[in-house]
C-alpha cells in the first residue's frame, strides 16, 4: 500500500481503509510514522530501511494467517515494496490473496510543489546503484536526456557515492542548454519542506543543498520558469501555444 | 485538481478538501462525473474534452471573485490541466493564489491493476500528436526503447491515426525480444474495467483490444509474467535477485 508523499491529507481513501482492514502494519519506520494515528491499536512492525528482502517475506509469512499491510511511500509500484513482495508471493506455493494500493508517486508530488515541470513526457530515474549497476544507469540517463523531455531523478545522492548527482547533470549537460531549469524538492509534504530552483548550470557548480531525500526535476527542452505573482515556478508547456493564442 | 484514476476511493484526502472547499468545480464532464457525488450543491461548469484552453481561461476569470476547482484525471501535473491553467495565470497580471493538488496518477493507477511492472525506472510516454508532432514522438520513443526500461504509453490510440501503436511498437522491436510482456489496462479504477495481458509480438500482430482510453504498459528487457495461485502478473524486478537469495 502506497502512502503517497508522507503527510496523512496526500493518503487515497484506499490506503486509509486497506490500513483499516488490517490486523498487521508492516513497514520502513520513516514511513509508519507518518501513518502512526491510522494504525492505532493495530500490532505494527518496524523495519529498518535496506532489509526490503527479508521484510517483504515477514510480511508473506504473517499473511498466511492474518491481513497484513505493507507500507510503502508514495507509490508502493515506483522504487516501492510491491515488486519484492509479488516476487516473494510468486516463489511462495501458497495462493495467498493480495492487493497493490497505488498512492501518489513522488514525482508527481513533488512536481505539484513547483508548477507542471513534468506536463508531458518524461522520465523516472533514480541513481541509487544498490540494485542496478552504474554503468546500467549511465547508459539509462545518455538516452533518457536525449528524448529532451524532463527527468525526475530520485535518489540523487547517497552516503557511498556523492558525486552521483554531478555526473548526471554532466550527461544532462550533454544534451541541454545550461541554462534550463532544474527544481529541487525536499520532503514535500513533510515537516521541513523546501523547494529550490537552479539552472542546470549552476546546480553543476553546486549541489550541496540536494540530500539523499530530494526530488530533483531536470527541465526539458522546453521547460521554462515562470511567475505567477511574486511566485516563481517552473512549466514545462503541453505546447497549447502551438496551435492557440493565449 | 487531480481525482486518481476513477472511483472516489482513490482520492486523496487533500483533493476531496478541495472540491468541498470550492464555490466553483469546472472540468471535463467524463471526470465531472465520477465525482458528481462530491461536488453535490456546488456550481459545476461541464467543458467537453479538447477545449482544454477556454476550460483554463474561463477558470482562471472566476477565480478572481471566487475559489474554483479545476477537476482532471489521474495527475493534474501529467497530460493534465494543470500546466495550462498555470500558463494561463502567469501571462495574467493578478496574483491570484492557487495550489495544485497531485493525484495518483494513470500509469501507477494501471501498474497497481496487473503486478509491479513499472518498480524501477521507467518512461512515461503519449502517442497523441495533438499537441506533439509525430516525428518529435517517434524520436523520443526511439531514445525510451533504448533505455531497455518498461514505457507506459498514454493514448496509444487516437480517431486520426489508429496506427499510432503498431509504430510504436515496431519501434520497440527494434530493441526488445519479441517475447517480452506487454500490459492493457482499460479503464483502471472504473466500470468495465478489463485488464490483459500480451507479448510484444501478438500485441504488435492485433492491437485490436486497445482504445484511446487504454494505458499500455510495455515492459522492460527484466520484465516478465509470473503467477500468484492462479493469477497472472507482470513483475519488472527491481534487482534483489541480484544480491540476496529469496
Amino acid at each position: 500500500m502506497g502512502i503517497g508523499p508522507g503527510s496523512t491529507e496526500q493518503l487515497t481513501g484506499r490506503a486509509k481503509d486497506a490500513i483499516l482492514a488490517s490486523d498487521i502494519i508492516i513497514g520502513n519506520d520513516f514511513y509508519l510514522r507518518l501513518v502512526e494515528e491510522l494504525a492505532e491499536g493495530k500490532e505494527v512492525i518496524r523495519s529498518s530501511m535496506g532489509k526490503e528482502v527479508e521484510r517483504a517475506r515477514h510480511c508473506v509469512e504473517l499473511a498466511r494467517e492474518k491481513t497484513v499491510c505493507m507500507v510503502s511511500g508514495g507509490d508502493p509500484g515506483v522504487y516501492g515494496m510491491a515488486s519484492i513482495v509479488l516476487e516473494v508471493l510468486a516463489h511462495d506455493d501458497s495462493a495467498i490473496d493480495y492487493e497493490v494500493v497505488p498512492g501518489v508517486t513522488a514525482a508527481t508530488a513533488a512536481a505539484s510543489l513547483v508548477g507542471s515541470p513534468l506536463s508531458g513526457d518524461y522520465v523516472t530515474l533514480s541513481l541509487s546503484d544498490l540494485l542496478t549497476p552504474w554503468e546500467v544507469i549511465c547508459k539509462r540517463m545518455d538516452c533518457a536526456f536525449r528524448m529532451g523531455v524532463p527527468v525526475a531523478v530520485y535518489n540523487p545522492k547517497s552516503r557511498g557515492r556523492p558525486d552521483n548527482l554531478a555526473q548526471a547533470l554532466a550527461i544532462a549537460l550533454k544534451y541541454r542548454d545550461g541554462r534550463v531549469p532544474v527544481a529541487v524538492v525536499k520532503n514535500a509534504f513533510r515537516d521541513e519542506q523546501e523547494v529550490r530552483f537552479f539552472t542546470l548550470n549552476a546546480l553543476f557548480d553546486d549541489d550541496s543543498f540536494v540530500d539523499m531525500r530530494s526530488i530533483v526535476i531536470i527541465g526539458g527542452e522546453e521547460s521554462r520558469i515562470d511567475t505567477v505573482g511574486e511566485k516563481e515556478l517552473m512549466i514545462t508547456p503541453r505546447g497549447y501555444d502551438r496551435k492557440y493564442v493565449y
